[in-house]
């Protein structure tokens, strides 16, 4: 098919300083959440771009202009349900998405990109031929599943913020902060009813697939964000690189691969499309977990919104730290005694960071990404073998990478 | 009908020692969770019966036999449906379920009394027309609905144990005290998940309806729940009785009005009488928790398990207390005055129930309950009009409210 990429992705350009960075964010300082953060689960927010660099690149202006028709048709559906919310809790989730501020005032800041609802709508077209009549038709009658996608994603973020004490989101102070603890965990769960409540009420002969496809994505983000937690409080001897990419499929993977799962349920798909699809959403969320863990470690911290070596300082078990942790050589063995010690100021982290480097972490997680995007096409290429009509999701996969290529 | 029966409810015998408490509960110290919780949204456990006195009262040994027969169906599909969950989750699931202690090892506590199912599963047969054929077969076939209802129950324990800092659930650790609110925060999640995916796989023609319904009882929940804790922290004169009400309905009428909704809707009822299942689930629990309340205050510390006054200690905005602050009477303001101090150990409680009662908080809660329970059996007869058919839910509906009559 004509838009199979190279798998290139960046490296040697990462250093801290380094101007080569593929990802242009736009994130301040804060954007990033507390340093124990992991940026998972939002590759729309975890690296901002906004300063129009890289709009040369061949896919870049294609998967703005998406995302752009794609919140135009969304934002008033998802703000339609929101709207559907009683009191305090409608409230709290007309703040978490940007529509109020913390004394109830109307404001509009951004509620994110909207790449999960984009990916089920440009899979629902993608099914149904693409570009053209039938696939604007298949995209339309999708509408619901791409706001339930995009509720389950916001209650996952108001839950998480708490558990992970982040405090900003989307350069706003987290709701927890502003409303409370309960207050955030009772607006998530309200958000998850109201996704589940429209897939419902939506009388497309899909919807009750897409209903159970979505529960047990839910489960898997649950189980996912659950293995994160308890993977940060082990030893780093006692971390698998095969538990970190398990950990990162579930809580990053799972719902970019639902989403295209619905998409294409909503478009009449058959069930091995349907896993097709789902795993191409799943292989780009990880490759797009792997780089952002790079950036992590070797982006430019005026980029990232995170001080330098912020991960490590954090002891954060990222993609390259497992990888080099796991390395059996010298250099992941001294690793894992510099992650052992407890975090202090002034701590040698530039050592650290070489170490991670030494051992290979840095080299496994480039081509792992490349490795994940090389299956993610591979399994596009089956779901939707007309490269015409497969050409809006390869542009949203380009995007949520944002490789150099 | 001949099950109407009168709503006499216990009064005067109430004294703090008295031996007139229409309940029986067998919860130890701690069945009730910390001196501040709320006893709202779980009638079956907060004041438990099982020492076998009582047994003699008319619809107690019906109601019992009835939850008995539910539990033998219900409960294996609801462990069927939790070994569905993933690690670290089904373990705090199974937990929380009585079926695993602490460290997994298996276990056989008791996991509730199945209200809620019993009331989806008697309401489904009470509209196939009561006892017989039937009625068993359509009880039967809302075993999944069943199944959801209290798989919602339990996602709302697990998340109103985080928030109300309770540490013991059916005379156990809380799940949060023994995995971390993150896990227990994530367990409930996954719950509220499975409840969807159970219902849409369901290929029964009311699944959807029912999932519905469902997710609108969770987010009056939700509300029910951020009302408590909103209502909790404002100062005693600035609480309306009808605030009060409307939370109690919201936190503990809505799921048992839902539990009954969905067994009309499994049994094909038109939305006439599914309106009247719910209402008569609604006012049912409004008495339950009217109820629930005046023991709160009045009970025997030795039965309900919690030290005498520990309501009034913790200033709790109970019903009585509610009604009683806002009856613009001498004692109501005596009462707001005391319930504005600081809690104090040595403090006189009996003073401050001395001045709910003279404030006539007493008296209203137990004339409310009675109200509660008259329009309860006005709905059922409108949902239900044959007396014989409508013979279970009236026997659960006395067991959950408890009555001496």
């Amino acid at each position: 098919m004509s838009h199979v990429i190279t798998t290139q992705v960046p490296h040697g350009t990462h250093d801290a300083q380094g101007p080569g960075d593929p990802h242009d964010p736009q994130g301040g300082p804060g954007a990033q959440g507390g340093p124990g953060a992991r940026d998972t689960r939002d590759p729309e927010t975890a690296r901002p771009t906004g300063d129009g660099r890289g709009r040369d690149r061949p896919d870049e202006p294609e998967a703005a202009a998406l995302l752009e028709r794609v919140k135009t048709v969304v934002e008033p559906a998802l703000l339609r349900a929101v709207d559907r919310l009683p009191g305090q809790i409608r409230r709290i989730a007309r703040y978490h998405f940007g529509r109020e501020d913390a004394h109830g005032a109307p404001i509009e800041a951004p509620a994110g990109k909207a790449i999960r609802p984009a990916l089920v709508l440009t899979a629902a077209s993608a099914l149904a031929g693409g570009p053209g009549p039938a696939g604007e038709a298949a995209a339309r009658a999708a509408v619901p599943a791409a706001v339930a996608v995009e509720l389950t994603h916001n209650f996952t973020l108001l839950h998480d913020d708490v558990m992970d004490r982040d405090t900003t989101r989307r350069h706003r102070a987290t709701a927890w902060t502003v409303f409370g603890e309960s207050a955030a965990v009772l607006a998530g769960d309200a958000l998850q009813a109201l996704a589940s409540r429209l897939l419902a009420e939506d009388p497309h002969a899909a919807s009750a697939r897409a209903s159970a496809r979505l529960a047990d994505c839910v489960i898997e983000l649950c189980a996912g964000q659950q293995a994160d937690t308890a993977l940060e409080r082990r030893r780093p001897g006692e971390v698998t690189v095969e538990e970190v990419l398990a950990m990162a499929e579930a809580k990053t993977g799972a719902l970019l691969g639902a989403s295209c799962a619905l998409g294409g349920l909503y478009a009449g798909a058959d069930e091995e499309r349907v896993r097709a699809l789902d795993a191409f959403g799943r292989q780009a969320g990880l490759a797009f977990q792997l780089i952002d863990d790079l950036i992590g470690l070797w982006g430019d911290p005026r980029r990232t919104g995170k001080p330098a070596g912020a991960d490590l300082a954090a002891r954060k078990k990222s993609l390259p730290v497992a990888a080099a942790l796991a390395s059996g050589t010298p250099a992941g063995a001294r690793l894992a005694e510099l992650y052992a010690a407890e975090p202090a100021p002034g701590e040698d982290l530039e050592t650290m960071l070489r170490a991670v480097e030494e051992a290979g972490g840095r080299d496994w997680a480039h081509a792992q990404a490349a490795d994940r995007m090389a299956r993610a096409m591979h399994e596009l290429s089956r779901a939707v073998p007309d490269p015409e009509a497969a050409d809006g999701l390869l542009a949203l996969a380009e995007f949520v990478t944002r490789r150099t290529s």
